[in-house]
């Protein structure tokens, strides 16, 4: 991407094994994010450009002389953050924290919107899948790098259970996997934000009880509403935007927590009295460390328990980048698989 | 209270049994609190004034015809709010959003700063002690009606265990109640921020392991240098203004928890990526359930295991609660006891 808007397929050095901890992985499927839209939307432009792209499954192509439990030839998921897997972090299942990890497309780490990938602490970073190149299940297993655990992550944060009702702001695939999420973890009261009917019918999929498509005021009298005028105990925000950040004060129940994964875009917000204070609301989430959560979740994908992998609605060759990510921008697209 | 720093003591009719689940107690000993003073220092001047005071213990002198649990004579302690003890919110331990509660010197409900009480839903929000009027253990029974259940909510709410490192941020008596909560948790290492060397000592008394005297970015450098850089897991924040937030967020670790009880002076906050997102911070706290905290607090008070009355440095007549305002906004006296 040299500029916002500008997105261009080049031909580049494959990447080589640069330190005893680096594994090289062939890109198998590899996808585009909605956090990939904030730079298509803002990102100056540049002469060199920067790669993107942070969501790859693919087979282990080389490794480097330290890297003992990956070969080549193994089917591996990458999280979108990669990680030494034995600092104190990582054990205590923060690897976004890692004492000596990193994010892809920064520091001479290339992205995964390629044919191929350095990926550095292999052994820590990334994941054995038992399946093959041909296996139907690839688009779910690639939603484990990501959305999958992003939306996982949301609904653990907000300690989601039998007990909790749930509100879900945003049917983005981070939305609608915080819908898959919570579903699995028991709630059974999910109301999902959102208005797009394809999307939000996917979400009812997923297990969405209920679908407001007002916002605003609007939308907050809706949940009111539903739920006997209290709210909801958790609200899992998939948005990112204040108008988002508001709408979740609006409707989470006292006591209640509200747990954020949409990329904030805004510094401050109302955290006094009347918004979170004075109701014993706790605000959570960030980043989900989705390393964490690759292990748990994957035995669902595998059994076909669950089917993440329907939030791709289109896919196409790594030649065809560029519309990927305008059909994304336009919302023809929920998310975009690429095939490289 | 008239108007700010306008305290007087004015004889008023005794207060009755208005409804039937109405009890009236006399006031053994009621105190100041930290909260009072912003009234002190903002209260518009108005002619008929409003009554003081949220924390008393005292003896049962009239029940309403519903009330089963209480008798004339029995000795009580009332949390900073009153609640029914049987809606939804009560049954979870949120009795500060009591369907049908409220706080005092609202409403028609008076204060504690005085000879006697009307108590709505006393069956609800009074718990009996079995004690005398003539008990040693009268001030440390007294700080369960805020402070100390105040300092454990932040202490329970902040997940505070033996496997977590605590910072508190303040050493007011909320703040000191915070150190002695976290130490009954099980915290093995609690760094206390605060500049009033009585205060710090009574901290360290009550199980703290550091002092941090300085403040801002000095004391933020301070608290990295004491824990290899990283900040400690919890941070309890018993000030409420902004800097004390702002303290928050610079020593607390990533995938930490902010746990605040002082009463937030300010309605917005950083909450972005830099702030709580990235690091995966979690925000909570709010006031205290105290009615919730007696209940498990009292036995530790009754078999002196505990000693949180000695936030207590001074003690006063009814008739001098004037001047026991100016004591404690002149940082004269950490906590006043006032024995009508």
């Amino acid at each position: 991407m040299y500029g916002a808007g500008d997105v261009r397929v080049i031909d580049v050095p494959d990447p080589v094994i640069q330190q005893p901890t680096d594994a090289v992985v062939r890109v198998v499927n590899s996808c585009i994010c909605g956090s990939d839209l904030h730079p298509y939307h803002n990102k100056p432009r540049t002469p060199e450009g920067t790669t993107m792209g942070h969501e790859f499954i693919g087979v282990v192509e080389d490794v480097g002389s330290e890297v003992s439990t990956l070969h080549k030839g193994d089917f591996v998921i990458a999280p979108f953050a990669w990680s030494d897997g034995t600092c104190d972090f990582c054990r205590e299942d923060l690897q976004t924290s890692c004492r000596h990890g990193g994010f892809w497309n920064a520091n001479g780490v290339g992205g995964c919107q390629a044919e191929a990938v350095r990926v550095p602490l292999a052994d820590g970073t990334l994941v054995k899948a038992p399946v093959g190149e041909d296996s139907a299940l690839l688009p779910s297993l690639l939603t484990l790098s990501d959305v999958y655990g992003t939306g996982y992550h949301a609904a653990i944060k907000g300690r989601v259970s039998q007990r909790t009702t749930v509100t879900v702001i945003g049917d983005g695939a981070v939305g609608l996997m915080a819908v898959l999420s919570a579903k699995q973890l028991g709630a059974e009261r999910i109301i999902l934000m959102g208005r797009h009917k394809v999307r939000t019918d996917l979400g009812i999929e997923f297990g969405a009880t209920d679908v407001v498509a007002e916002r605003g005021e609007e939308g907050i009298a809706r949940i009111r509403d539903l739920t006997g005028g209290d709210g909801t105990h958790v609200v899992l925000e998939a948005v990112g935007h204040m108008p988002a950040y508001e709408q979740a004060i609006g409707v989470v129940r006292a006591g209640g927590v509200i747990s954020r994964v949409g990329v904030p875009q805004y510094a401050d917000a109302p955290v006094g009295f009347p918004s979170l204070f004075g109701p014993n609301i706790t605000l959570t989430g960030g980043p989900a460390p989705a390393r964490a959560y690759i292990e748990p979740l994957l035995p669902g994908v595998l059994e076909g328990k669950v089917n993440p992998g329907k939030v791709f609605d289109r896919t196409i060759d790594l030649t065809e980048t560029p519309d990927g990510y305008r059909a994304m921008d336009d919302r023809k697209a929920l998310k975009v698989l690429i095939r490289p």
